[in-house]
């Protein structure tokens, strides 16, 4: 065989460490075992039925061709209104461009803005696949360190300065915040746009839990002054309408941004499934109601995860407002979230992520997910605390 | 706005020319006449009802959370051994990534053999996004040019030598090939193999034409001694299934390096819906039979337009033995492929490809898509010959 190329043998190298639990717990689960698995980002619930027969009716009329390759226009000029609505800063369809999840977005964002060799910053901890995502666009990978007593928030100060000595060419930043639940507060948004200007970074600004707020609002910092121009803004319907398998998703940007991203979009997906985005079209149209359906049992979920945490002294949440996880602090029982997650599983067959998973500042933490029902989220939780309440005894 | 990066804002420079006949004609569309459309490569039937249902079916059983990035486990099999059994290489799961579409199978297959500046050779004429999709990957695209006389059909010295003066990684080929409707013979497609063993190259074999054979069989160049180690095969379900829309296809490739492939995708796409994975799976199950179905209309035109042609001396067609394209020369007329198609355009509401669209070496030549009823084809065809011998007397 050939060589393959260094940039995808290297994608992964110096990554995340500690998915090992999540497979462990996925082979525990196919091997019969009965595993609570609070690992990942897995809605409980399956896309709602009325969703996937606005789908079947579009693919039945005919909806079933090459579909445009920057997105059908009503699903453009949809999302665009919406986003005019919901932020007060004036979007068209022009200023969109549907991609095939997420994932593509937060892609296809870097590969706009990155040459071969860049550098680009993103705040640790992170997303699983930020530091891949920006290797495969051939850039540099730039995390900045946090700490739990700031609730993960990354220190303008600290961004600003790996900016000017990476040479950055842009920032990632996600709020709500996976693996955290953080929000951002606007204090820090507004000082992360100011270095943004500053350092003539570009902004990529993943909002995909933006309909999971339990506390304060959602800004995005597109929103705010001389940022619109140098923002792109990832979207998608898979935390919102539990729609992860469809993968659809979106970047929001400045047109003559969208136009070159277009063009990428044509020599690496050419599109996605007009029967799809038909589907996301129907989805948005239900209103905020069905977000607000979606996110319900994370709202209530939260609240009994915090009162569960509350009657211990152990284990403690870093404060989180907002996203469908909670990151809870276990340095106090001397093991690692590593060791503390593999524990767990082996002892209790609770799976949950270690904090290492995302990245050196989230050292000594765990993530769960709140994606099991009330009764078993609350068992789970109870039974945690009391592990970890058992380890300071050894 | 800061800075976009070159490689995005360059990924079309140097690029195809004539593409404004193929908008025009849609706009023209747009605004109410009726235009017989001959470009792209869109079947006039839509994806057969049975197998929408199967995706509704899918999706209504739950199959609609994250699927496995690198597809889902049946359809891989069964890929596998589709593979196996057509073309007698052992083939396993383990060889194969789903991707959502081909273009994504190109872009991706060429993100894994390339690195920045690394130089790639494809075959003039070309699908129109090739080399797009090498500059995407931050590759040289390096053309290879052809002759009308040779059908359009590369020679290996040549090849041989671009590879040696550029140093470049891989070959990307196409049989059934689009644009021309060529057939890579056997001698042809040995002696390339034999280049890319003696220079260390990858082969990007693009078969997703390989279900519209007309005249002779299909090799698959992985299956030449020595090839399946240095060869990945681009396949979809697009052209044999008529799912153009569904984006979903797939690459074929060693082991070691779909390993490699799905870091790639989970870092771009994570994964491609698993209730058109289901769709695609229950299409293939229906065996050869439905595939001929999908094919038989285009073979049948094929036929009708070549009858066409043989009835007059100004147009002659590339001699073609596969997929929904003829390619005609039209020089006798003294006109360019681009000026063609736009008085053909203007004077007869005909749409066709100029050659130029797909490169240089088909200057002078208009490809014609078979993508609409028979009747039409055959009238259209008729006028377009009327059409260049009419040119001759200008």
């Amino acid at each position: 065989m050939p060589q393959l190329s260094p940039r995808i043998t290297q994608l992964n190298e110096g990554g995340s460490d500690g998915w090992e639990v999540f497979y462990r717990a996925r082979a525990m689960v196919a091997a019969g075992t009965d595993v609570t698995e609070l690992t990942i980002g897995e809605h409980d619930i399956r896309t709602a039925p009325a969703i996937l027969d606005a789908m079947h009716e579009a693919a039945h009329g005919g909806h079933t061709g090459y579909a445009m390759v920057p997105g059908i226009p009503a699903l453009r000029a949809a999302l665009a209104q919406r986003l005019t609505e919901r932020t007060g800063v004036p979007t068209t369809a022009e200023n969109i461009l549907v991609t095939p999840g997420g994932q593509a977005g937060l892609f296809s964002a870097h590969m706009a803005v990155l040459d071969p060799g860049d550098a680009a910053l993103y705040v640790d901890p992170y997303y699983a696949t930020y530091p891949g995502t920006i290797r495969a666009a051939s850039g540099r990978a730039v995390p900045v360190q946090t700490r739990a007593r700031d609730a993960f928030l990354p220190d303008p100060a600290a961004v600003s300065e790996a900016a000017a000595e990476s040479g950055a060419k842009s920032l990632l930043i996600n709020t709500p915040n996976n693996p955290t639940g953080t929000i951002y507060p606007q204090a820090t948004l507004e000082a992360l746009a100011e270095v943004c200007r500053d350092r003539d970074l570009w902004l990529i600004s993943d909002e995909v839990y933006d309909t999971q707020l339990w506390e304060g609002a959602h800004l995005s910092p597109r929103t705010l002054p001389g940022m619109a121009e140098r923002t792109m803004v990832i979207g998608s319907m898979s935390k919102s309408h539990a729609m992860t398998g469809s993968r659809i998703g979106w970047i929001v940007a400045p047109a003559p941004a969208i136009e070159r991203l277009i063009d990428l979009a044509t020599a690496t997906t050419y599109g996605v499934p007009g029967y799809i985005q038909d589907a996301a079209l129907f989805a948005l149209t239900r209103g905020p109601d069905l977000e607000e359906r979606i996110a319900a049992p994370f709202r209530r979920r939260r609240a009994l995860a915090l009162e569960v945490i509350a009657r211990q002294d152990t284990v403690t949440a870093i404060p989180s407002q907002g996203a469908m996880y909670l990151m809870l602090d276990i340095r106090a029982t001397g093991l690692s979230g590593r060791d503390f997650a593999d524990r767990l599983l082996d002892a209790h067959h609770i799976a949950v992520m270690p904090g290492e998973s995302f990245g050196r500042s989230a050292a000594g933490h765990v993530r769960v997910a709140l994606t099991v029902d009330d009764a078993r989220l609350d068992a789970a939780l109870g039974t945690l605390c009391a592990f970890a309440e058992s380890l300071t005894h050894e």
